[in-house]
């Protein structure tokens, strides 16, 4: 086990009609006014939307609005946030989503603190020294940005979409009300299960092995994940699955399952997901069940290990050489991915076969990644292809 | 899924030659002066108090000690460390050792902050509202003080041992070191995992059927612990296997594996053990594997389900009715404990016949407590009988 550090000072409220717990941790925080970070007609239909306003307004606290945040969150969203901010009475981020609202509040939070341009932060000119305290509502699980520093974020003048992680973006409360997710759009729940599925993974497949502790426990939480997805396909109201989904949302990319692994992850597949989701639109957890299987079947046979543990902890599958339990792995994680009727080809995705190029240029624009193996910008294409 | 509120404040550092990286934060802080609290011989022979005294003294942090902390730590103890607190100069305290260690200086940073006697806190006359900083370094894993905010002190002149919990009690960072771990006596890694298996069974055996999540995460620690201790009586010098201890001390009771259940875990096991060793001086551990298969065959045929999954889940037995997995699961629990040289019957730690109706007498002191049932003082006795 390598070395590491574990601090997550961000406070977890979860459960049924929680969000009033929020009222007095503001007041004892001396909070006056809050930015609400949100998306669209999701935010109103969970009820989430109603119930942060009614509790703000009974506790005599202010809130402005940024509302019509997309998936893969763009710049300039933040930079209208970062604006409002500037015009005063704000001194607390409330977004109230899924990821892209928290990852646009963090980028908000952090930019308001900050004199030049946000976007510096992303592409590596300056660094968040400072950020305002974040207070969320969460109302769709997949990121972990409920209980993580990381905030990712598009730009599309320049056709990139960066990963920034940094301390001062924890969110210093975050709500998870799994009650607001019955209301989710079934595809929604179902790529949302994957981004949670592949978080997982890309730590436990990224071939060290040392960490048979934290290994033991993303497996159950896989099991846990492969047992709920289809629960919820069939009953989205049944509020137990929700929880333990949102549980294992939160828990799957909120560090703890890098701790003791050097390098922590193997994220090649995020990476050339991000690049579909930027040029095509795709969400982010369609892309992940195409790139997922088609990274796997490119690599497993020099690294055929992980793979077959993948099977045995995962699938049963305990017969046959290492080579050949990892291709029966691969092949039932695709099966899974069907199953839950999650894309498992680019052409699904409305990717042409010349497109493959330009998504390849695209994704090597973010080299260097993989620990599994390193990938080339002739990798990348190849697995395009094989995804395709 | 019952409603939860998680929030752990400990930055917990671990890994190898990490007390150097107590430094910047110390200096950060504005500490000036620490008082150390430990055992004996154990802590200088593990390497830490040296490493610790260095890197005090390289920084220029003055330090005064409290010593001879035993097992089971006394009220005494922390009444000295009060006393040298008030006498000036200390403002951080710094545990160096394993769950007595950190104990006791938990009392001692909640008591230096009190006009009264510390042992109001334990005797419910007083509440917690302010403690100085706790700074530690572990070199036994077992009890989570670590990373917790239970404090457990045994008063012999009213002979309680009283466990308390106060949010001011988390330590602010510990450093986790595992390779302090590979002096250990042997028995100290026996008790100590019987310890940890026991903090993750007393959650997982309490009934509470609405948790899979965590039931998930908490059956893969125990397959840990399993692996590990035979693996540390074979080579009690093995790093990797010595981390996987050490983290899994730290997980088995921070509080994460309760997230969910309501009530969070039947700790019955853990309440007649401390009669136990309040009485008879035995080994905390030692006390938990005679009692809990005795608790366990006492109490299975009217809750068969939780020791069954705990037989499909840890043993693999999955043939027969609930009941006779049950049973099968207990006995493999039992020789479990048998093979790593733990004590399973009470005339093992040299309590005698004519014993039992006193230890019974104290254990019931503590009542009420009980959760898959709810204990009365005749089931407390036929519990040590069934144990003896």
């Amino acid at each position: 086990m390598q070395n590491f550090t574990w601090h997550n000072p961000t406070a977890l409220i979860f459960g049924k009609d929680t969000v009033k717990e929020l009222a007095p941790r503001l007041k004892a925080d001396g909070v006056k006014g809050v930015l609400l970070v949100f998306g669209g007609k999701g935010t109103f239909k969970s009820g989430a939307y109603s119930q942060v306003t009614e509790m703000l307004s009974k506790e005599g606290i202010a809130f402005s609005e940024v509302n019509d945040v997309k998936p893969n969150p763009l710049v300039g969203k933040v930079r209208d946030g970062v604006a409002r901010v500037r015009a005063g009475g704000i001194d607390a981020i409330m977004p109230i989503g899924g990821g892209s609202a928290f990852d646009t509040a963090k980028a908000i939070a952090a930019g308001s603190c900050y004199s030049g341009d946000v976007w510096d932060f992303y592409a590596g000119k300056a660094k968040i020294t400072k950020a305002l305290p974040i207070y969320g509502v969460l109302t769709a699980s997949a990121s972990s940005s409920e209980v993580n520093c990381i905030s990712v974020i598009s730009n599309p003048e320049t056709e990139d979409k960066i990963s920034m992680s940094n301390p001062c973006l924890y969110p210093k409360v975050s709500v998870i009300d799994p009650s607001f997710q019955v209301t989710l759009p079934e595809k929604q729940t179902i790529y949302g299960g994957v981004d949670i599925i592949a978080h997982i993974l890309e730590r436990v497949l990224d071939g060290n092995e040392e960490c048979e502790l934290i290994d033991g426990q993303s497996y159950a939480l896989i099991r846990t994940m492969m047992r709920v997805i289809p629960e919820l396909i069939e009953n989205p109201k049944d509020y137990d699955a929700r929880a333990d989904y949102a549980l294992a949302g939160a828990m799957a990319h909120c560090g703890f399952l890098s701790v003791g692994r050097e390098p922590r992850g193997d994220f090649s597949s995020h990476k050339m997901g991000h690049s579909i989701s930027l040029l095509f639109g795709a969400a982010h957890g369609a892309t992940l069940s195409v790139i997922m299987p088609a990274w796997a079947r490119y690599l497993y046979e020099d690294n055929p290990v992980p793979f077959a543990r993948l099977g045995e902890e995962v699938f049963d599958i305990f017969d046959g050489s290492d080579e050949e339990k990892a291709l029966e792995a691969i092949e039932a994680l695709e099966d899974f991915f069907r199953d839950i009727n999650a894309p498992t080809t680019l052409r699904e995705l409305g990717v042409k076969e010349d497109d493959l190029e330009r998504l390849a240029e695209n994704a090597a624009k973010l080299l260097p990644y993989g620990v599994l193996k390193e990938l080339e910008p002739e990798d990348i294409l190849e697995i395009y292809k094989l995804a395709y």
